[in-house]
């Protein structure tokens, strides 16, 4: 293992007049012959006191803790003692919602983990208005440099950094570390939240031609954020493609493995947008679409994250209408989540319920006794507008039906539609099929709790095996993870930025044809989906 | 010339939907083909905003002002249009007295010249008590890291920040550059003094076996120091040899030149201690000793720097017993300095108004009517002790007779004894006569104002031709304006400090002994000084 920290022995002599060697350099003579590699060795000048002055205190012989960076050793600490436990943290910091984990970097073993919702959030749901919030008070140049931190910018960066701090603060608490002696932070987000919590201007991000400032950062101790964990932990940012291709895609794909080998694989990674990724050692290439609103909480009017009180499964015996729902921990229902949703969508269509365009159907125009029965409970006019009632009210938490309105499933249906178009663009862009792939891997919350069967039906997912499929959970923090301990996996994320080859959808015509193609369920073109029962004649 | 900061033009192409490099990248890449060097070139994070703010304001094409460190290029800012002017600010950082200068960097151009008193004075006269001050109420060890700035220590640093601040701001508003436009600073100050700029623990330095805790610092940045200088601004300090040997001294010896020539020459900078150093190309020994606080202001009760209203020169005629003396600006005599004294003690020497041990001449015992007359008008009783008057009342600045006590001839007399002293033990350490000697190069205020024959009568300078002799002037400034333009110098410093033998003089025998024979004037061995008259057997 090749940690971003490690903990190096140092035996010094004591000074005398014969050796009169200042403390910094008799540090630095000491530890030089016990580095790993002929990296230089630095101790920079904000270290220079407390790291002098624990050496001296601690009679000149302890340990040093080294940060590994690419270019160069820096010291970063001395302890008088081995230490027990070097804590890393890694970190998923999604648009929504951020999750971590706080690893031992001498083990790998996970110590903790936690998430929180992003408080950002009050400032806007999605990127383009935290953009907007932060750049709409843009300064003009002025002296000093300060200046530079725009208002909106600011009020953004602090927030997320108190955010990271409270979440630190959770995982502190329950690992019994404290938080000043996590040593190390890797940090996986998409473009725009790298910035903003960098407190760097991402004005151009959603202007055309859509250039950020940073994809790559240099080396950024702690202290320059304000975080509170070591002030001289390295903070490691994930490098980012581009402006809609961020870190925590390379995150992603680094967990995924599917740069080490040779067999071609695609990576689905569905947030705030559908980020696809297909490839393999070779070769790899990249798109992104906004295929995910419709998933995540606070899209759909009773959407809501996977949590508890959240509907997650969902059936309707096609043969009897007997209607089936689970919430996650069995709590009263609040909503609806992803997963849920599309269980939802794919029983209303198998029984007829929703026509091929994903509109509900009228009742009054129902002759199929069974299916009007259960119609007329369930299709409900609510505001004006014909909307489908999971639970009543006295099955929910806040004794408010859970309803499903026609709105909602048209996000889902342009959803469903984009993500079949971005995957059929991508493998068709490299003269692939479907077949050839060695697997689909579905990352993110998305992946864990959804049924690829269901999401076939819907036209969402390609009609493949299901064994084709692999959900490997949020692996933006695993790429994180990986990062924090293993040297490798950072030069990797080196070569897969370099080596990627990012498509661009937003000027691309064959994704909009297949994308207008798509909005059917399961699809115009029903051969593509063998499997799924096929009513378009009958609509 | 190889300028510590130099700004290079750049030309990139504007962004596209083609060509997506995010500006981070777009600015380096477009700098790195026109590097002087192969350096690294690198943008550190604390610069990221308003660098890449001020190259895309510029349409991508500008100059970059870089900075020259030792293994890398760092990029510091952008400027739309060529600099007139790359300020950078040499700084000679003394116990009592601070004195710059600023330099255009592109011509080498003195921009401004000032000076100020080193308000840390008010802490204490000299380094041991300012060393004592700092760390009086040393801190345990304690998290976080902030708590090891001891609160003495930090005093002492805010005051020497707002000093040099003070000063800066007296070179901006002279040479109509602003503060925060000039863009290098180069310090030279002695081990304690560089410690206390720093921030960093000076508590060993003054105790055995005296180890400093730097002697090489790593690279700093203004914003480190609160500087009012630009925040990227690298700030170079003189690297220093030990304890009492600190970069100023290396400062000097690069200024003077002699580590560059084969012919042997021998240094004396003359501050709160006698710096000595001895050498050539080939090889450096140097020792220190505290030979200099009589010579400084504060010490002598009537001491004073060399300023308005300084006696700096005084004569007595042996025949006639007419004195003459001179003040600074012909201004009413406020007390005397350095220069001032050395003619004086000479002169008095000379009319045997004082003994070969220094001591003030009894009247009462006096048999010479034209000395006893003189002795009688200007020897007299002055708050019980016997005094030596050099003006009376009225030709004085505040009303007050400007006089010379025993108290201050003793002071003096071991001072120019371990002048001496110091002098002889070195050279004779290296089997060297000084006659060997090419040169002897007097530094500071004390080699400005001095006039050397004075000095030998005293026997504090060997009896050398007068021509031997050469004043350099404040080489502590003039070393720090070198490193600021040229590379090689910087690099010079380097080798000085690792080539340079030490004489430790606390615990040398040989120089004990000689202190003691040079505690008369000339010497105990008065054939040392063929040139001064001998009164040794009509004492």
């Amino acid at each position: 293992m090749t940690p971003l920290v490690c903990a190096v022995p140092v035996k010094a002599e004591s000074p005398s007049l014969q050796d009169n060697t200042a403390d910094y350099d008799r540090l630095q003579q000491a530890l030089v012959k016990h580095l790993a590699d002929d990296r230089s060795l630095y101790l920079p000048f904000s270290r220079i006191v407390p790291v002098t002055r624990r050496f001296r205190e601690a009679g000149f012989s302890g340990y040093a803790l080294l940060n590994r960076l690419q270019d160069q050793w820096v010291v970063a600490d001395f302890l008088a003692a081995e230490p027990e436990v070097i804590a890393g943290m890694a970190l998923d910091l999604g648009t929504t919602h951020l999750e971590a984990t706080l690893i031992d970097l001498q083990t790998g073993q996970m110590l903790a983990e936690n998430n929180l919702e992003n408080s950002q959030i009050r400032f806007g749901a999605d990127i383009l208005s935290r953009i907007h919030h932060a750049t709409t008070k843009r300064r003009q140049l002025r002296k000093p440099d300060a200046d530079f931190l725009d208002p909106g910018l600011q009020e953004l960066q602090q927030t997320i950094v108190e955010t990271v701090n409270e979440l630190t603060g959770k995982l502190a608490e329950s690992s019994g570390i404290q938080a000043c002696d996590i040593r190390a932070l890797a940090v996986s987000g998409n473009t725009t939240m790298a910035h903003l919590l960098l407190g760097v201007d991402p004005y151009h991000i959603c202007r055309e031609p859509y250039i950020p400032l940073f994809n790559r950062v240099p080396d950024i101790e702690a202290s320059q954020l304000d975080l509170v964990i070591h002030g001289a932990a390295p903070v490691w940012v994930m490098p980012s493609v581009g402006s809609y291709f961020g870190g925590d895609l390379i995150s992603g794909i680094l967990a995924s493995g599917m740069a080490q080998s040779s067999a071609t694989r695609m990576l689905i990674d569905v947030g705030t947008n559908a980020e696809v990724v297909l490839g393999n050692s070779e070769w790899l290439i990249a798109c992104a679409g906004a295929a995910g609103p419709a998933l995540e909480g606070g899209v759909a009017r009773m959407g809501m994250r996977a949590g508890p009180g959240a509907i997650e499964f969902v059936s309707i015996d096609p043969d009897t209408f007997t209607m089936e729902y689970r919430t996650i921990a069995d709590a009263p229902a609040l909503g609806i989540c992803g997963s849920g949703l599309i269980d939802l969508v794919a029983a209303l269509y198998l029984c007829r319920l929703i026509d091929i365009r994903g509109k509900i159907r009228d009742p009054a125009k129902e002759k199929d006794p069974l299916r009007l029965a259960f119609m007329q409970e369930h299709i409900l006019e609510h505001e004006g507008k014909r909307v489908f009632r999971v639970t009543g009210a006295s099955a929910s938490a806040k004794g408010r039906e859970v309803l499903l309105e026609q709105i909602d499933l048209d996000a889902m249906m342009r959803s469903k539609a984009a993500m079949y178009a971005i995957l059929t663009t991508l493998v068709n862009q490299v003269g692939l099929e479907f077949t050839d792939l060695e697997e689909i891997i579905v990352a993110g919350a998305f992946g864990r709790h959804i049924n690829p069967e269901k999401a076939i039906t819907l036209g969402m997912l390609p009609d493949l095996p299901l064994n084709t499929y692999r959900a490997i959970g949020n692996s933006s923090l695993r790429g994180a993870e990986r990062v924090l301990l293993d040297g490798d996996a950072r030069l990797a994320c080196e070569k897969i930025v370099s080596g990627i080859t990012y498509l661009e959808l937003n000027v691309n015509q064959e994704f909009m044809l297949r994308f207008s193609g798509s909005r059917f369920i399961p699809h115009t073109d029903t051969a593509l989906f063998p499997s799924v029962p096929n009513f378009h004649s009958k609509s």
